[in-house]
């Protein structure tokens, strides 16, 4: 049955909704950001934030940029990026790593011009800046990176946002967050940030917990829009040089043997399926199956996986296992998206680093 | 390789499918109710429900009553629900609990025009009425609420159906039927009931199992086309008086701490992603993470979870755990679905049932 | 951390991309095919496989026939279809079954014509063959049935692949490829091999081991484009002779009590849901659920679940279970879909074989 009513003491009905006050709020911000200056004056920007429960004090500290990036060769968007630094601003962003426990304070520094924010906003009463959202740790209202809670950046200023990776606690009912997770802008363009997402503010987090198996390298795949991973497609998603492959965004390749991570992170509107040739993991929390008994042999194992908007997930492999070295595809399965330029590929060297000859390339 | 024929004695072969008897049967139904009164000859309709094996009798009844509501002042489209009475009928409809073990008959009353229903058909051989189909749960063809097995009800009339929460058997190799699940019509309109849908005829089930949490409150969050949430949007999905909040389909509210459980069901065309801002849950049966081991320490902890029509999954989570009061946003996370309204929040009020200050609202 | 360049001894930088020369290596490859007669010279087309690790030598060996089918009927598309010989070719193609270690060799020849395949590319330079891809398993470059590595077939040849089926280690980390998976055409069309998936080219794998539960039926269950199940939809869909029931893709039966396998597969471009009425299963490896404790009681019990292309899983059901024999709906949940045909029936007969009176069936 629906809950009946119980929190509430008997007061004067009112017509207003808890929305319609958010949104007074949401322009009441607007104004007082735009009209500069008096920010602060609203007491939400400049505060030292809330720590969420379990968070004595940061761990760690940690600077991130939002910048605005040259903009995309083929479509011409506007392109932004966060960096630990300015000049290593880059989407997606830099992957951040967090153990279950730790506390990370985190400095977001928004570098990205008023003039650009307001070409990439559609409403005049929407204001203008940055945040950090994300997903799967612990974070306060001040630091939640949305519009009604007041948790964003203005051009040239600064906020601290932290973040807990809380453990697991059986007795309490919590079920920890270690796991794969991503971070995003939340207000560029509109309450849900979606002007932000498409220009390139988002990263990938990874929260450990004691035991789990550690990657040689990890990779960050952001199925998105327009047939896009990590926004680019076709030509643009692989720019792996043969004599010189430098790994990146755009260049996945590791040795036969090494343990390979993939952050998979959905964006934008579109669904998609992640599938990988020759490599296919656990669907389970890191991807790799611990243990023994009847509810491990149960788990499936997977080799495609459906992704949405928002979802994110991780897995790690060995490469070449088994398999052995080679270009090995890594694309939508949707046809229609791989057709369109929506693969790239894995290239996994022998263990000396080379391409072994006849896997085309002389 | 494909199973080969083993069940038949040989027969005459005839070119005639079972779907075409099946598609004369339905039309035979039709003329039978449509001419009326005739109906009971028809021998399917005014029958006590068969029972599923594990059922000897009922444990419980329950009335429950198909009603023509208010159209929906936005769009102006027909709008009905189900209720335990005629007055209480919503969308969506009651939240129906069973534990595992139990058997329920549910006597289901149409008091829906034959007219209103008229209007949602497009095949005038289709025939007219309401019924009730469950997911998850056992039932036998008399209680399935298909037009092929005659199940429905026509205006005016009622029919029981019966449902029986299978009890896992490792031994015969049934996994139980514990779980989130959902009822709806499947005859309005066509032979998917999807005019049914559409207009409101779907509510939450919960089949516990002994030794499941029990939440302090429920909420069914059912995501469906048009950037619906329980078929409203913007405004209309978050309608909280913040003097007064009062827990119902447009308004989550619960107090820090509480045992909030959400039932989410996709309904419709379109695919959708949820997400809350600040509570993770992990991606099992209740949500809820029980035990030690490998294999509960290889469950994914979850934030978002991509959801197709027909899907139902529940979920429990501790009301501001370690993230405090304050306004949670929970939203589709395709972004073209959020910004045209689809999210509204979990208010979660303090100890004391207060929204503490700075929180929005003053 | 993006993962820091670690595999490359200093060269000079060159500008041209693996992808850049697995291009033309691609078109090299169709313009010697092209040819006639050269395709030797590539080295590639005639050599044995390499094995995958794990494999000594092939424990079997199958032959596989890729064949022109006639057209089909409702859209006039050209359907190709693999069979185990020449006349038994169909869509979906014969489910493989194998056993965890097990290596199997499958000789593919291409009997269909070059001017068919021409037909359906639709850019000259990409060459015309038929390939076979396999999920899950494993396989090294040579039986990746890509372009990029030439493992395809032309017309009037033959070709080997490889295919392993891995051991769980928990040691070296390596999860097994137990499991539900489908192979399909690569190379048809384009280098997805999209036309060859929408032509027929597909069919069901299943990896057991030891321990897992035997069916007594399996059925393939391919959801795509258009709205079709195994191609078909509407009356094709469903073409059972309720007089003489065939067990095949277009009609699914079963009596009472037997365990049916569904292998479930998503291609094309469009996401679908799979619902079966009066039936669930469990979301693990085989849809069975065995073992006691926690971990296996947290999961999930479902009977409708999302489905993108390219994802494949499997079930196994007990027909009939608690709710006797019928017609039971096997549809897409996706009420657009469900109208316009995307539904089928399991019709579950009575330990007899004979379907009860009063079931739609004089």
């Amino acid at each position: 049955m629906e809950a009946t009513p119980q929190s509430s003491p008997p007061a004067p009905r009112r017509p207003r909704s808890w929305r319609a006050y958010l949104l007074v709020e949401a322009v009441l911000l607007a104004v007082l950001v735009g009209s500069g200056g008096l920010a602060s004056a609203a007491g939400v920007l400049t505060a030292a934030p809330e720590q969420p429960e379990g968070c004595q004090r940061p761990d760690r500290t940690m600077q991130l940029y939002a910048m605005e990036l040259p903009r995309d060769p083929e479509t011409g968007q506007i392109r932004l990026g966060y960096g630990t630094s300015a000049e290593s601003a880059s989407y997606p962003g830099p992957t951040i790593e967090m153990v279950e426990g730790e506390c990370l304070a985190i400095t977001l520094h928004n570098e990205v011009p008023a003039t650009t924010l307001a070409q990439l906003r559609t409403d005049p009463n929407h204001p203008l800046g940055v945040s950090l959202h994300v997903h799967g740790v612990k974070y306060t209202q001040q630091s939640d990176g949305t519009v009604h809670s007041g948790s964003f950046v203005p051009s040239g200023q600064s906020r601290t946002y932290l973040w807990y990776a809380q453990k697991r606690n059986p007795e309490a009912g919590t079920p920890g967050t270690a796991g794969y997770w991503w971070y995003h802008d939340h207000v560029v363009g509109n309450a849900h940030g979606t002007q932000g997402l498409n220009s390139g503010l988002f990263g990938g987090v990874v929260v450990r917990r004691p035991g789990d198996p550690r990657p040689d390298r990890t990779y960050v795949s952001v199925f998105g829009d327009r047939q896009t991973i990590n926004l680019r497609r076709g030509a643009a998603a692989d720019t792996c040089d043969p004599y010189n492959p430098q790994p990146g965004p755009t260049c996945l390749v590791a040795r036969k043997g090494e343990r390979v991570e993939f952050i998979v992170i959905g964006i934008g509107n579109d669904m998609h399926t992640w599938h990988l040739h020759g490599h296919s993991w656990a669907d389970t929390r890191t991807g790799v199956l611990t243990g023994e008994g009847a509810a491990v042999d149960n788990t499936p194992i997977i080799d495609n996986r459906t992704l949405g908007p928002g979802d994110s997930f991780g897995l790690q492999v060995i490469a070449g296992d088994s398999v052995g070295p080679g270009h090995w595809m890594l694309h939508c399965h949707m046809q229609f998206h791989s057709d369109a330029g929506m693969s790239t590929m894995l290239h996994v060297l022998d263990e000396n680093g080379q391409m072994p000859p006849g896997h085309g390339h002389h």
